[in-house]
């Protein structure tokens, strides 16, 4: 799962034309992802938080839908993380991230 | 704990002067950290990696002391987070925010 | 028209679901955008300027459209705003709020 | 007023080294704050409001000093563009803006 | 060349509208990328990791296309650029600018 | 010299207690800045002009001290850096560099 580095068509150019960048890439998601005493479920909520903080709608997303798809993060815990955004980073994030969630909701 | 809401000099003015305004922000910061899934250690690490990704060198130490201090956060815990702040948002914030824990470390 | 809080479709879940969190948020709004001196055109104005200055386009359009509608904002006046969102923040932030002022005028 | 533009020690070495840089950004600071409409107290509300929001801790101080000095603008006035950073940008930006003018107003 | 400001629909209004403003624009635009040292295509690259170092998605492709097109800069250049970006600014920064380098070679 | 990942005090402790996380961040940094078509020069006056985009003062501070002493990259290659940064980032972000690019040349 961790090991599961799918960052869309961009990084299939990588991956052929520059291997070395994708192999470090693809180690350094795992070191990072793999908690000393956090697991990975809270780890994804911090990346889910932090892109949406950013006001980065397709990181968002996407960041959404591998955290409920792959890790079972619920809808509750989502919106937990985003009541932080919403604090630290304001209204606008806040509002984007919580579309985007209930948009994610229909489709999947 | 949630309720303490000390935000520095900035806001005694904002108490004193705004008091609708100061009540609405308490009001707010309890809201947001009384978590229906997550618990607020979980959403405090969420804040400290906000803050650190958005390179806040005093957001971030305020955050972290607060976390550390308050809710025994360890250092182990917030490392994990500021993973995820290096693969999300670079060296630069990385690199700053472990910068700024050791200083922490070094002062309680 | 201060206490409209319509931030389109992620808030029907908060409220619905999140009743306090909304109740707060719509507070927050009311208090924010009660100047004790400037008045509220001048704050949307602002609003305008810095969700332009962050490049956030959703957010700058649902500012524009809510700033000429509720409050009789002129184009003048929020290119006399956006004229300091160039110096603070840049050319991509200016011409992107400049096509979406545009945009926008098309279809009121 | 609007002329001049001191922008510190940075700012010598372009005047001195490359003149054509430093015409340009008079002219452009000149054109951009002669509002069409809004005065030029309205437009450096606004310009304290996007620093504030970028929390960007000098360029915030600096912007404040010159629009209380140079034009007047009052601690209430500043107060009711923070709330305005405060909505759009969260917490942290609002509490280090307000701890500035904290500041700002008992070095004056 | 360098001179060639067209920054899209929204500066025809300036253009028309604000004829001080688009003069020391283009004017501003030209000193800066008329570097004393470096060359204009070094100019342009910096541009493009600077945008997409901010997730700005358009302004990102815009000067893509632009440096492709009018510079003859290679992609090969532009991901060695993005390396710098994957490293100060993160994942989402690089895998967005990666994608949108990747539609533009498509449509060129 | 490009191997060289002096990150200061922040990293010492990612060395010692996370060496699968140092060991790759060496090596991401390596691949990095091994261009295929640009130098390592190139590269680092677009990693001067993010970080200075961003307005991160230690991170333009320390980038722009490796740049001078590793690689000797001249104060005018800098400056026609940061005029792109002023373009694209607005006059704080440009002012700031300039000062902060001031103060390393007496310090040198």
């Amino acid at each position: 799962m961790k090991n599961e580095v799918f960052y869309g068509e961009g990084m299939k150019v990588v991956k052929e034309k520059y291997p070395d960048l994708y192999e470090v890439i693809v180690k350094l998601n795992d070191v990072a992802y793999t908690g000393k005493v956090l697991d990975y479920k809270t780890q994804k909520l911090i990346a889910i938080a932090i892109v949406a903080a950013k006001c980065d709608e397709i990181a968002t997303k996407k960041q959404m839908i591998s955290g409920i798809k792959e890790l079972g993060i619920t809808k509750e815990e989502i919106i937990d993380a985003l009541k932080v955004v919403l604090l630290t980073s304001g209204m606008p994030a806040f509002t984007k991230a919580m579309r985007i969630l209930n948009e994610i909701e229909k489709e999947l």
